[in-house]
Order: C-alpha cells, then sequence, then structure tokens
C-alpha cells in the first residue's frame, strides 16, 4: 500500500512515521508513505500557497493551484483537468482531510485498507479554497468534531489507524480481533502483573484459568462499558441472543434502582 | 497554560510541538508542553512497563505501577495513594486517552483551555492496566470511533485543539469565531485568489463588496452544508428565526424533489 500526503508542514511527519508500529511497517514493505511538501508547488519566486479569503473575515485561505498541482504530480496518468461526471471518481482517491468531512471512522479505516493507495491532503490556516474539495477531492474525511490547527495530525489519525491493519503490522495477529469498534463495542478492561498494587487486586476470575468464564466476563464488561458509556454504538452492534439477555438484565436493573 | 504528557514514545513530539502555531505559543510563553517519558518510571533493571494480559488473549497491556509513578512525578504535592472519594477529582485533571473515553469536541477544548493545566496519559500496546482508569485517571477522552497504535496522536489533538484556542495564539485573534462547530454547525465555502482557475470561477456575491450580502450567503451556506452533512449537528446549534426558515425552505425543497 502506498500513501502520499501533501502538506505544508513536512517536517512533523519523520518522527511520527518513523516510529514503533509505522516505522516497522514500512521497514518491512507493507506501507510506503510519502509526504509531499505543498511549498514546493507554491505560485511564484516566494512559492506562494496562501492568500486572504474573497468576501473578508478572518484568515488565509489555501490556494486552489499548487494543490491540484502536487496532487497532478503524484497521479502524472490520471487527467484531472477535465471535471469528472457526477458521481465518476479518480482511480486514486484523493482524500481532503476536513472537519466539514464524513465522520471517519473503524468501518473506513477497514474500506481504504482494501486499496492499493490513496492521498491524503492537509489543510490549514482558515481553510482551502471550495474548488479543491468541489473538483479535486473525491473524498473529505473528518476525524472528529474538533478544530485543530492543520489537517497533518488528521492525516497521521488515516494513516496510522489503517496501515495497522494491514496483515502483519502488528506483531501479534490477534490483537486487532477485540479491539474497541472491531465488534461495534467498546473494549472490555484489561490487567496485567502486578497481581495487587497498593490495595487493588487484579479481578479473581482473570486469575482462575477458566477460558469460557473469563471470555463470558469480558464479553459482558464490554457490553455493560458500551450501555454506561456510549448507548449509540449498540444500535449498530452485532449481538447474539445472550449480549441481548444480559442487556435486558443491565435495564432492568437501572429501572430498579430507580436510574432509569 | 502548562500541559504534561506520558509517553513510551517521547521522541515523536517535538517536530509537531515545535511547529507554526504550536511552536509559537510556546514561544511566546503562552504555553508550556512537557513530554514525560513513561520508561523512566519503567520496572527493574530493563526498565519494563509493558507485560501479558491476565487471562490471556494477545497483546501487551501497559503497567500500572509506572503510570502511576510518573504522574505523581509530575504531581509531587498530590496525594494519590489514597483512593479518592467518589465524584472528588485530582486538582490537576489525568486524562486517560482511549476509544473508552468520552468523545472529545470542541466543547471539551473550550473547557480545557480555561485551566492552569492538565496531564495526558497516552495509552499503547492492547491497552492500559484497568487500575489507571479506576484510581489515577480523572477523566478518559475518545477523539474517534476508530483504533490507534497508541494515544499519541490523540494527546497531540488535544493540545492542539486547546493551545489554539488561547488567547494570542493564532495570528488573527477573529479566526476561531466562524470555525467549524463554533456556532455548533459545519463552516461555509472559502474562496481565494484566483478569481477563475480552469473553468472555476469564485461566486459574485464574494466579489461584490457587500457585506451583508455576503455575510447572509455564508450563513445560508453553513445551515445548507450542515443540513446534508451532519444534520445531527443542527439539534444543538445556535438557530435564529432566519436560520430556522432557512432550514425549514430546505426541507421543502427535499420534499418538493421526492427525495424526503
Amino acid at each position: 500500500m502506498r500513501i502520499d500526503i501533501v502538506t505544508l508542514l513536512p517536517e512533523i511527519f519523520p518522527a511520527y512515521l518513523g516510529a514503533s508500529i509505522l516505522g516497522r511497517a514500512q521497514q518491512g514493505g507493507l506501507a510506503r508513505v510519502v509526504v509531499h511538501d505543498l511549498r514546493d508547488y507554491g505560485i511564484g519566486k516566494h512559492r506562494i500557497t496562501d492568500e486572504p479569503p474573497y468576501g473578508g473575515g478572518g484568515g488565509m485561505i489555501l490556494k486552489p493551484e499548487p494543490i491540484f498541482a502536487a496532487v497532478e504530480a503524484i497521479l502524472p496518468n490520471e487527467d484531472l483537468s477535465e471535471p469528472s461526471a457526477e458521481g465518476e471518481t479518480s482511480k486514486t482517491p484523493v482524500i481532503l482531510l476536513t472537519p466539514q468531512g464524513r465522520p471517519f471512522n473503524q468501518e473506513i479505516a477497514h474500506e481504504l485498507v482494501g486499496l492499493p493507495g490513496f492521498i491524503l491532503v492537509c489543510g490549514r490556516y482558515e481553510g482551502v479554497d471550495e474548488r479543491v474539495r468541489q473538483h479535486l477531492a473525491t473524498d473529505e474525511l473528518s476525524i472528529g468534531d474538533y478544530i485543530l490547527t492543520g489537517g497533518e495530525l488528521a492525516a497521521l489519525i488515516v494513516t496510522d489507524a489503517v496501515v495497522r491493519l494491514l496483515p502483519g503490522a502488528l506483531g501479534d495477529e490477534s490483537a486487532t480481533g477485540a479491539d474497541s469498534f472491531a465488534a461495534g463495542l467498546l473494549e472490555h478492561p484489561h490487567y496485567t502483573r502486578p497481581e495487587r498494587m497498593r490495595q487493588w487486586s487484579v479481578p479473581e476470575i482473570l486469575r482462575s484459568g477458566h477460558a469460557a468464564n473469563i471470555a463470558q466476563w469480558r464479553r459482558r464488561q464490554a457490553l455493560r462499558r458500551t450501555w454506561e458509556r456510549r448507548p449509540d454504538l449498540l444500535l449498530k452492534a452485532q449481538l447474539d441472543e445472550a449480549d441481548r439477555h444480559f442487556l435486558a438484565d443491565l435495564a432492568n436493573e437501572r429501572v430498579d434502582h430507580g436510574e432509569g
């Protein structure tokens, strides 16, 4: 898989991309992440990439031509100068990172990991000229309902979430299965040594060695946590008959305590 | 404001923290961000920070003692060895970054920017020992419904979103007012020069110089975009009478087209 990132701050990427799991995935040839300096495509002697907005207001807006030029340089064989027909998408997705995009989630990470590659365009300052959104981007993603100084952290988030899903990227293949959201639930609690820290001990059941009981305990903890913290997730979770019974009991417990 | 970050990957932070707006905010004395290497608090000669989970399963779990030790070193005057009474919180928030946390958003960023400081604890590997969550963390935040290789990017997201809100952090004070989510809406489109790029022109109205018309156009664009992409946000947005009329017209338009 190849991921291309277009940014005004290329210098912030190598440290994170080179560390830990992302670093090993690239060394192992699983993924190639290429960072492109938008300023290389800036206009004129001063390599201008941003100007004030039409219509007034604060902040600076990223100009469209440098972004088109950068993306076209990455995709030399795809003609982006023709407006594409409604619904037609470029072969390689051009993803604009913006708070206006559709919310990025684990499902989208799984979609992206199936592709040979994609391009991430990082906004900065007050925003990006609308023509980039309308005529260049094939998708827009938002990593959450908050405002950042730019799209660089969003690009790292998408890259990190996708690359770790590549087969072999994590040392332990089984590790992604029990992740939060993998089954649409928050994850169960984890404990490791020491068995007792200050006055707080590891739950008895986890030291029992009884695999079926442990699995049931974990499932119920995951269900309870999701119920308590993110009930919205239960609407889309994959639940079986036992899960539903347990949730019904939780609901009754609430009513009994006068909380529901 | 002071932000302390506890992490196993301190080396990934300086590049981002030193760049652009975050870098300037620190140089200008608005914020101080201190990164602490969790390994300095690791156990024994090998500075162990993680071990396999009790009860089996893949991955490694961050041990509790190094995290308690790191946070206690940052907060030498607060006694964390006593379990706090229900509802009582440490004076300085200790925020665990985890997909199980409450969803971070712009409202929480505004809450945090009012504090003198807070501590961010980054998980890594399969998770963090539950005792950290129960007896050390005073809050848990999730930056989105996706899985990352660790909490480091989440810590940078929170830091970035909060620091840019500090008065004086952005060059242009007016710039945060029209941000997405500032009024609970997605932002209106932005345009800058050139007036015409390839066959695509800047909308006439933005070149009219008529401030009131431009303001109305932008407001309606923001409402339309939010309606089309994130209608969930409209439930909490600050809307006036004119906004409600415009949204009602949008809704009727949909019905007329047989889409509603």
